[in-house]
């Protein structure tokens, strides 16, 4: 019930709202943004010359064009100068990037991590270092807009704090945000979202689900969670943790869950849960290499699954030395049930065939509360999905409700693997969006 | 990625801005809305003097000030003259109401109906009629500027085409706001909104969610259905169908449901379930009086509680003749299930702890998806909440993660048995709220 905006705020909304069309979609000609946002010619003529001057796009001649007559000349983003830090901090992988405007990835270091428990300097130490690495590379015309991070686990919208979920360590609040922003020491605040929030962004903005206002993205990764898109917005909940699907609980006789509740979905159809059911995670085993290897879930039967790695180590995949099955972890070895239900192996139809199941009931669930028009498989669930989808489909068609279901697409992320890294790097370009100038001001002094 | 408004839309959302304060606040002096709305005094002056002229508001001075000085003007409501019809269409009543700007109940009409299946006729034949009556008493400078009917069934957003649920009828797609609008004739088309949805912005717009942008309002009837507010905006779903969080499931192996599915939240939670573990639906003998009885659920064990009523009749709780256990229906068989465990009734207290539990896990799992401010409890499932309140709070110390729950508050309904009218009453009020001059402009062509 505020009051309108005023005519500088609308300049400043109008400003956001090209460069965030050339952002998104790319070079785009001048006729293009006049159609697409409703302004006239003389007001975008001015608008982009704002832009241009401020040195986030730049004009030119389309390399090609197929008409007579003077070509409109194409806005296109200064990808290349202006830039943000994202960062994607996971159960099995660190990764920094440097992601210029238009999102292409101008720079990247990973490093793959052992799971389990872990203190915050083993997550920020190396994150920091590889961020300092790639600013010491970039030319001294280039300019930082923000840096932002996707975090496995809840994130407090309001002061950054993460909460160290079952998958990651005890359950501590840790302030995240604020360590980063100290140790990268770039003048500007590095903002943190849940991994799963920020990959449903990135699919909603550049993804399989561009167009769609209603989307429900599920992420497997060790754990499940979820982004949920309600009328284009990303739902966020009162303090910022809302879309814990991987937490509705689907089976109350069920599983135990790393929480501590029975029969979460997460517990149904997580990674643990399906290689176990294709017996590929047997008794006690570890296949851990070298020391840190730990627990990696609580409860009777708890297996070591982890492997070590070094600060820029690279885990590989390998075959047992005694002949036995290959005992892969994360998404290779959920890879590898997948192909050998392909191949015939009745063990791992089996398996995929239940997780599916559980997998088509919470989809329905979460198909009747909230009437999306596209649910979309991300991480390993990708993979399940990919290897259970008529079980799916047969559980969507008992439980969802026949007009919620009506109209529904079911996909597999577009961005793979990059999903949770591209949403950070939205969530870090969010500021220099909505007021272009002003976040350069600030990114400038 | 729109342009920005023009000074004549800013003016637009500024009018309908400074009238939804008084409609939902009450009266407000000059000095409260130019600080509230952040618009100066001469704005806000002019605005006043737009929306009086139109006969929206008037100002006169306040009835009493404690202050010395000239008081400001308190800007109030036309509520006598400037009103909707709301018409509420329930499993086991009709209600249409003549509702003022500002949401006093003017006039009132209600009859209770038979449960079980019934055609559109009897649904918008009472309804128009009422309608009729109604307008027949006012007086001749007042203007009607919209109606809309809550409607216990799938509602398409798009066409107002009702879905009968299994508590109406056989699942049917029905024309119901298009036949309501040829039915009234009164020169405006009559919207429809599902009643859990309404009732939810009822208590979001003018009850005991005021305030929070984050809350789910579960509503009980013979059926569960429920209303969610995302950052301050209803849940509507790619077509409308949102919200259907009676049909999620929380027990695969449970009771049948309906919608033919095992185990969802309205089978382990609704009405007929509690009297059922009460003892209070003994098998297969009807309470009905005179013709009309019919089946309430379908499957072995089916039970006919219909009550027969007249057109004007009002259904009334009756003891058996032969001295058994009272057999209510509907919200008066719940609160006396409650008010026995309150007396030490132990198979009530049973009844009331089982469907707790799973009224429990349903809002937890609610809870993690969504993590809400407030949880809101209407209808029936009030009396169930206060009956169960330690065994739902118990579930949800389990199955709701800690930070998901932080600030949670329960709560019921503050609007009661009214709020589903009420959410029909605001949504009849939108478009005036929206552009009070355009919306009044039309109203009285």
């Amino acid at each position: 019930m505020r009051a309108g905006p005023s005519q500088e705020e609308i300049r400043r909304h109008n400003l956001g709202a090209l460069l965030r069309h050339v952002h998104l979609g790319g070079p785009t000609s001048r006729a293009e943004l006049t159609s697409r946002m409703g302004l006239n010619r003389s007001t975008i003529m001015a608008l982009t010359a704002d832009l241009t001057a401020a040195g986030l796009v730049r004009e030119e001649l389309p390399r090609e064009t197929g008409r007579a007559g003077r070509p409109s000349l194409v806005v296109r983003p200064e990808s290349a100068r202006v830039y943000v830090f994202a960062f994607d901090v996971g159960v099995d992988r660190l990764v920094a990037a440097r992601v210029g405007l238009g999102g292409a990835i101008l720079d990247r270091r990973e490093t793959v991590r052992r799971r389990g428990p872990f203190s915050l300097e083993e997550i920020v130490g190396p994150l920091a270092g590889f961020a300092r690495q790639m600013r010491r590379k970039t030319r001294p015309d280039t300019v930082c807009v923000g840096a932002a991070a996707a975090f496995s686990g809840g994130v407090n919208r309001g002061n950054g704090v993460v909460r160290f979920g079952p998958n990651m360590g005890p359950a501590e609040d840790v302030p995240f945000a604020e360590e980063m922003t100290r140790r990268l020491a770039f003048g500007m605040p590095v903002k943190v979202g849940n991994d799963a929030n920020l990959a449903a962004l990135a699919e909603h903005s550049r993804g399989v689900g561009v167009g769609c206002r209603d989307l429900i993205y599920l992420h497997g990764d060790v754990g499940v969670g979820g982004g949920i898109i309600v009328n284009g917005q990303l739902l966020g909940g009162h303090a910022g943790f809302g879309g814990e699907i991987g937490h509705m609980v689907v089976n109350p006789k069920g599983r135990l869950c790393g929480c501590g509740s029975l029969g979460c979905l997460e517990a149904e159809v997580g990674e643990r849960t399906l290689l176990e059911a294709a017996g590929r995670v047997p008794g006690a085993v570890s296949v851990a290499t070298g020391p840190g290897a730990v627990p990696v879930a609580a409860g009777p039967g708890a297996v070591s699954i982890a492997a070590g790695s070094g600060a820029d180590g690279h885990e590989t995949p390998r075959s047992g030395a005694d002949g036995r099955r290959e005992r892969l972890i994360g998404r290779d070895a959920v890879r590898a049930v997948v192909d050998a239900a392909d191949r015939g192996d009745i063990v791992a139809q089996a398996a995929l065939s239940r997780v599916g199941d559980w997998l088509g009931l919470g989809v329905a669930n979460l198909v009747n509360v909230f009437n999306p028009e596209m649910v979309i498989f991300g991480g390993m669930l990708r993979e399940v999905y990919l290897g259970s989808a008529a079980q799916v489909r047969s559980r969507l068609a008992v439980d969802a409700l026949s007009a919620s279901r009506e109209g529904l697409r079911l996909r597999t992320s577009a961005l793979g693997d990059d999903a949770t890294l591209m949403g950070a790097a939205e969530l870090a370009f969010a500021p220099v969006l909505a007021d272009p100038l002003e976040a350069l001001a600030r990114a400038g002094s």
